[in-house]
């Protein structure tokens, strides 16, 4: 179910720009609003109520803020996944390479076998999902470590790319709060009717 | 003043290598204990109380955790820099560069004209104190902005690096939670008296 704060804050202060960017570097990711951040921790624990889960799974740099402020919600620790241009990393790693959307590059995405068990019930969380490269990447790190993953929680859905059903049809429990149908620099953002 | 609980967690788990770095990749900046970054938080709130805040700034990556998790204490928006190797940023942008003592490398580090604005008032936050690169590029940032400088807080300083004493000498009110006056993998770590 998406969430009507998350929404409203997008139509008030979301920059549509060509190429199919939505910059909402006001409240999410270059400045963020905390208190913003705050509800939604508290929806990504209201939609997964229920389900156990050891450790919320994120990857640099933006899925950070939201991943700290949610994990306060389920009380476990955050991991991140580290980004690097080098293949060549030193110690025991799980590491896989994704495709960055915004970017137009292609990084190597890193979590350190330490931090990633067998016994994990992890949550993925990020702030976009366009074509679910990242979400794909940390679901595969969760697979080669033997952890289970529970779920996945993005904050926006670019819903006219191919991510969201893509990640759907893998099994993954996935939840978007805000899910966007269409969009462009004239008539703004629409949101997926539910 | 230092704090306990982060002296005693950095005695338990963090791990001195070779080279004057110290790994506490299990609690601060690859996985997070979100527990412990909640008591950091306050501490910042204690350390700074009665002084105005409107903002905190940081840098990506493993600043945003503390940022964050310490701005629901002080009740205001964070701001990160990011980093980027090009300098053909587009936008307006404030820009310096920063050495990094940990990746050996520089950076152009940027934060949009939009979210530092002349009548700001910045506390800067950072996990690790070393050559005080980062505190001091990020304080141009906010001097290029004609916004004030509250003061910086970090969590853990290498005291026995220049960094500290360079940005207490600039005049900038620095708050350290955990002093590092020597360390090696034989010893481990000594902090500094008070």
């Amino acid at each position: 179910m998406q969430m009507q704060l998350l929404k409203e804050r997008i139509l008030k202060d979301g920059l549509v720009e060509d190429g199919d960017i939505l910059k909402v570097d006001s409240f999410l990711n270059h400045q963020i609003d905390i208190r913003l951040l705050e509800e939604i921790g508290k929806e990504f624990r209201h939609q997964f109520e229920g389900k156990e889960i050891t450790k919320i799974l994120t990857i640099e740099a933006s899925g950070i803020a939201i991943a700290c402020i949610a994990a306060r919600h389920f009380n476990v620790p955050v991991v991140f996944a580290k980004k690097s241009k080098t293949l060549n990393i030193s110690g025991e790693v799980y590491k896989t390479s994704v495709e960055s959307f915004t970017h137009k590059s292609t990084n190597t995405i890193i979590v350190s076998k330490k931090f990633l068990l067998p016994e994990d019930k992890i949550l993925i969380i990020d702030d976009f999902l366009a074509n679910g490269k990242a979400v794909i990447g940390l679901s595969r790190l969760v697979e080669e470590a033997g952890a289970t993953l529970v779920g996945a929680g993005v904050v926006i859905e670019k819903g006219f790319q191919p991510g969201g059903e893509r990640i759907r049809s893998m099994g993954i429990d996935l939840h978007s709060l805000a899910i966007i149908d269409s969009m462009n620099p004239e008539n703004g953002v629409i949101f997926r009717k539910e």
